[in-house]
């Protein structure tokens, strides 16, 4: 075996538990751990760094490609060992003790957390933890189920450690295009014209004297827990094929559609789900994450290809994925994250995104992120990556929640990570509100005419017109524009309270 | 002249005069003119169908490259001949229209209106109007003093009206750089690394046939009025000066920093003119306009080359530009506005984005538009483009204003255009504050100290203590957040009522 996964005869000196490679953490260190929506992270180092966090003082700045599983960012925060935490993270623990203003989070769309890095923004990382299937003969990593920012990682930190998973097997080789853009100003032209061009090799280059100790683990990826459609993402996913039929019909595109990208979550599952039965054919993805309905499609001969940075699928899927892996691994690819969601690319792809939405507003400005304002949710992640680039930017909300006292459509968002300029289609399950082309008073009519909830329309409606009583390009009655949030903070409703 | 400035024989039939020209137009139609930052629009058309809607029901949506000149705006809209316009505008009549709800305006990221054409997501164009100096032998057009979105009207126009500016000389071909990418699905790279790259041919195509009138006019551009650096001014182009300088000593740049970008005004064109008592040389620009400073800078030995899509000088400088042309010719372009602003191009050449807020809030959010969250001021232009994709995206705004009755730096910008995580850099007068890599709370303690103006400095702080004691990751008294610009409305400053 660590013939096998270890092919740099050298580096097997360096293997060694996870106990004692966390004594190579000090206190105040900048760390880059691999994962991408709990795919590809340690399950390890970090946690043992967590257990020694609770005896001692150790706190560090923890840099990633996107949320850790296995509750490791809780385990983190618990034991107060995270200082400074970006770019993204999904853990209750850790959410309370940021939006307690205990640790610093630095909420950052997912392209750019490399950039910073090789423009030496950001503190210099001490050190990498990396989780690889296997160390290739040139001491290169070959990486497992996401890519993230581990390619960035590699080449800056000071020293490394490596987390040999066992449980990936080794024919993994290959379903990884390892690609760095040149550094300012030599940067380059990124030679990706479709979703399926691969332009690197396949291992991430490093140097073998920085591994500092090897760790191995049979640990398997946290899986991604998707619940399972309901009537309103049904709904939801209804409303976005009519409208792809509908600008198929209008010559607008054809049925192959354009790359899609789709956040994680309920919603996006079921939308895919829903092309299982359509007449759109040889669909690509070029997205982030690819979740079980990314195969599923693949298996009915709908979806061709599909490129993203990371694996978050099922227990179920997992196996069969790793199981079938010659059947799948021309059909897919995971990039590094600064290629899967660069600016450029999207544009250059017309990426159709689908994304998830806290709330929006009457305007079609979206928050992502904050729960009245202040308390953070997950973060951006990539969502303004894609919505800001896209060739059509859509995001999907349910109207109304937790016994309809809350209205997901608002007079003003109480945040904003997506602005009305970025913003071109709306979906609740009550309707979709196509807002391309048109000015501030016309999307605000839209909206009201199709997304919000009916225990909400009057209010909305009365906000509407008596902002445009006042006047404006974007009316908006400014003292009354928030009251739907304070109202929910001091009431536990939006509901405007009857009038006796 | 005729012979020289038409170049294809059979045109020459469709010269006629302006009046005669604009009863092409319909009730109703869509139209594309040229234009962009008052450089290179209408000069005779657009009044002329101006004149014409004063006597009769006559209304267009019309599209531009950016703001016109001689307050053509102004006119179109007292005519009540806009029903709609985009994507810019800076026009005091045409936006108290807008305003007042009687216009419809769609205020777009200037990159992305050619995008929409290209895709067919907003109307087909009935009719084009672009200013050239000359037809070519082909029938292609030679451009003035913007390129714009000439190239996609041009394209995608049913009919197209020529007006041939003779104050333009014929030495202008060669300065324009004309260019289109593909549509999709079929969009490959744009082959640009440096902002020097030419890629494309110096005309732009165009369909004989589809030309309807041609039109002679001898009215230069309306000059740029950019009012001469003030203290204040002076002050924000020292502490971005002084930035720079200190981000060289770290490594972190070169003496040659990275392509500019510097949005129109006064703020833009002092930190160009203080670049003449530097260091820095060989300096360049990838902009969407060129201003005075531009040229001054080329003069001084410091700029070797300046890249965008529009000229936009003074009387003085426009003359000295064209008197001395081959002297200046090799030294900037002029392109498409979505490919001066594109994305993908941003990001690779790693530009340094300069550009003005209305306001800025305690976390770093933007407001680059509306005054009160509600009137638009002129619209979101190229700032987005830029911003977001910038190596670094830099915004200044003076801390206070009218008597100090306003405050630039509020709890809760009232809209929107430039979320926090698009925004590197803020500078007053007062100061600059460096929020990369930083937390919401740090971000906002740092532009505390850094930016506001001292009469504001208690209370933002009263506010942002009071935020953090309710806690949240991006701390509010949400009741509170926008009382500052609802206070200005009811009293006329922004000032605490002071207790009696
Ligand atoms: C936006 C996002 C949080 C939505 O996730 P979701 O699971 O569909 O969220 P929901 O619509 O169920 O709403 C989240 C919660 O906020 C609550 N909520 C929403 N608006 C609220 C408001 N104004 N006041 C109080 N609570 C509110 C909901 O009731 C719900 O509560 P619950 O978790 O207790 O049921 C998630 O998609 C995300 O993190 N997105 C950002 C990252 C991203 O888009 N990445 C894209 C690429 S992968
Ligand atoms: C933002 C922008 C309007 C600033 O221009 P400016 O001339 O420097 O503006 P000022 O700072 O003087 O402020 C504009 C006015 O708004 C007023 N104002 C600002 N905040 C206000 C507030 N909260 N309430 C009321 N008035 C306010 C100012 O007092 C000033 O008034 P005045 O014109 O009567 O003097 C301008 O840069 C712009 O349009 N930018 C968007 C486009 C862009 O950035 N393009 C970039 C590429 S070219």
């Amino acid at each position: 075996m660590f013939n096998e996964r270890i092919r740099l005869e050298r580096l097997k000196s360096k293997i060694t538990t996870a106990e004692e490679a966390v004594t190579l953490f000090k206190d105040g260190m900048t760390v880059g751990a691999s994962g991408f929506t709990k795919a590809g992270d340690s399950k390890v180092i970090l946690p043992a760094l967590a257990a020694r966090a609770q005896n001692e003082r150790l706190q560090i700045n923890l840099i990633t490609g996107a949320s850790l599983g296995h509750g490791t960012d809780g385990k983190l925060a618990a034991a107060h060992a995270l200082k400074k935490r970006m770019p993204f993270q999904v853990d209750k623990v850790l959410r309370d003790k940021i939006n307690q203003g205990e640790i610093l989070f630095i909420d950052q769309h997912l392209s750019e957390s490399a950039e910073q890095i090789h423009n030496k923004i950001i503190d210099p990382l001490d050190m990498a933890v990396i989780e690889v299937a296997f160390i290739e003969r040139d001491g290169s990593l070959v990486p497992t189920t996401s890519v993230g920012n581990s390619v960035t990682f590699a080449a800056f930190a000071k020293q490394v450690i490596i987390e040999i998973n066992t449980t990936i097997p080794m024919e993994v080789y290959g379903i990884h295009d390892i690609y760095q853009a040149e550094d300012y100003p030599h940067r380059n032209v990124i030679p990706i014209v479709a979703p399926w061009n691969k332009i690197g090799r396949k291992s991430i280059p490093v140097d073998p004297d920085k591994i500092a100790a090897i760790v191995f683990t049979d640990l398997p990826d946290s899986p991604a827990d998707i619940a399972p459609p309901d009537e309103k993402t049904a709904a939801m996913a209804a409303h976005i094929l009519r409208f792809f039929e509908a600008e198929v019909r209008l010559g607008h595109l054809t049925d192959r559609l354009l790359p899609l990208q789709a956040g994680i979550g309920r919603v996006a599952n079921a939308v895919l789900a829903e092309f299982r039965q359509s007449n759109f054919y040889d669909l690509t993805m070029f997205s982030e994450v690819l979740q079980d309905s990314t195969f599923e499609l693949m298996d009915a001969g709908i979806l061709s290809f599909a490129s993203a940075s990371s694996l978050a699928v099922s227990e179920g899927w997992h196996r069969r994925l790793f199981e079938n892996l010659q059947q799948y691994k021309e059909k897919f690819v995971l990039r590094p994250q600064n290629i899967s969601n660069t600016p450029g690319l999207i544009r250059r792809l017309g990426v159709i995104a689908i994304n998830t939405a806290i709330e929006f507003d009457l305007y079609g400005n979206v928050n992502s992120t904050h729960i009245g304002g202040t308390q953070i949710m997950n973060g951006i992640g990539g969502s303004g990556d894609f919505a800001r680039n896209a060739y059509l930017s859509i995001f999907v909300t349910q109207a109304a929640s937790k016994d309809d006292a809350i209205s997901h459509i608002v007079p003003m968002v109480s945040h904003v990570d997506h602005t009305e300029h970025d913003v071109d289609i709306l979906v609740t399950e009550i309707g979709i509100a196509d807002l391309r082309g048109l000015a501030p008073r016309e999307r605000a009519q839209t909206i009201i005419d199709h997304c919000v909830h009916p225990d909400y329309k009057e209010a909305l409606q009365s906000y509407f017109d008596r902002a445009c009583a006042r006047g404006g390009h974007t009316p908006h009655v400014l003292e009354e524009a928030l009251s739907w949030h304070t109202r929910f903070r001091e009431t536990g409703s939006m509901k405007p309270i009857p009038v006796l």
